[in-house]
């Protein structure tokens, strides 16, 4: 293990990581804030894209979100390389149906706002509307199998707290 | 409390009881049987109806599905008398967008057949569906702020146990 | 139904309710900041009776903490007047060891403030100190099925919330 | 990627590589198998060794258990040999307090069996007796971080399977 890193101190806080992240994934705040206007504007008339960013931004601030972000997007970025033992490596890269420590993770974003946003979560998860709609094309050359689950989750969670808050909807 | 009812003592096994309760406040395991071929025939080309009645009555037979149903059915009754204390039971006579404690309940029945069926039921509750719309519409002259999700989680439950036993989906 | 109550506005907020409801169950404040302080002291060494007390307050004031002590408690109470249905009523009243949707309904509470709760709640349902322990103490008179799962949930994400705002210890 | 090995197609069952696995990483069946007649002998005094290890195989022959094995393990391992990302690697190196995706991880193990082992395992994962405190000795050379958890929710399961099927507690 002579290639080991220096333990680094770990930090209460990982946004800016974790927004990089994701956009190295090709998922931006705003691909999931739209998810968000998605599923609140027939709820909250007023909803700005704005505020929906806010809430992204927001949700992506927890640390419970940071640690699954980083949890499932490493798995995803392991398989597509290989460096995963079998039978995992499999079971990620051919997404299979009977692997669910995806939406596991998932939920326990969603949970943070509470869990009037499992709904949303299982909706979009099915439904695979826009960016998360792209992250499952094959031909995106990438292994997903967490991600997409995670982008749901980030949304229903951003869309569960515009609801809790619902003063902050309007900018 | 000169009418308190003796104590009896508690089966193991109460799958006789929850499908009359469900069928006096309208659902039958028939109905409950339909989502599950709505959301499995595409993945199981060669799942009949008879399957889904068999899967939804294992998903019964759990003593875990029982107290959700149990429990969550009382609530809805009470509800519907004003037998509940202020302000549950106007969160419950309104299906308050912040109260998810029915969606909670749901839960611990779909994690009976593992995680996989996490985003059927969020499906299922959020597209209302068969016998889920009709639980919805305000003409039923019911509350059914609990029943609706129960109805959805045992359809997901019972589509992932076929998921889990594929050889089971025919007769 | 000539006695059901006029429907009211749902608010956003039932800090003040709730708080309430938990003394009249005979739970206070600073029971709940008792069981926090016996659970992080040794995590978090200049940790005030004063800064758990405010942690407790934090978890009251989230709305998934309010809807699930306003239904659990509700079935505490309606199983102790007999006013549930059989077999629930026996299962609330014996808490019989198979039921666990008072499990199920504590853990939404713990996740508010993410999965690092878990372990806390299970470790103060099983060891009982404290307020716990008098309200499993069957000469309370009351039934306690919910509430002593709801107050070592309550505890636990109290605890869970300081360790992520460390800096909230002191005063 | 020259070393990309073939796609495997993948089967229902891994309970055999499961049990090796977590032999490689130095936890048997009888270990687990210890940790039930700890936690359920005084419910079960007829309780034998031969059906708590039958109760562990049976957790064991999940799908969803071996997912979280085979997913918790692998991240484990690779936190090891340092092929994690930072600051995950730190994460679980060193076993960071704020971290909670190896507790999500194991509650779907322990939801399996419902509700009722929630508590089991928080306390196992707690007090750490037998071969979880072993897991949590640095001198052990392993990151366990995972494996720690997954072990206390397979015994908690194997528990909660026990209380709900009394007659396969004896011989």
């Amino acid at each position: 293990m002579s290639a080991m890193p220096a333990p680094q101190p770990i930090r209460r806080q990982y946004k800016d990581e974790v927004i990089e992240l994701l956009g190295n994934r090709g998922v931006s705040v705003n691909d999931i804030a739209e998810l968000v206007m998605l599923i609140q504007k027939s709820y909250l008339p007023n909803l700005t894209m704005d505020a929906c960013r806010r809430s992204v931004r927001k949700v992506l601030a927890k640390r419970e979100t940071q640690n699954a972000i980083f949890t499932g997007v490493a798995l995803d970025m392991l398989a597509e390389k290989g460096l995963l033992p079998a039978p995992l490596v499999d079971m990620l890269r051919q997404d299979d149906g009977l692997y669910g420590i995806d939406e596991v993770m998932a939920l326990a974003i969603v949970n943070v706002y509470g869990s009037i946003g499992l709904t949303n979560f299982g909706y979009l998860d099915k439904s695979k509307p826009g960016v998360v709609g792209r992250l499952n094309d094959p031909r995106s050359g990438q292994v997903n199998t967490f991600l997409d689950d995670l982008v749901s989750a980030i949304a229903a969670a951003a869309a569960a707290r515009l609801a809790h808050h619902e003063r902050d909807v309007a900018d």
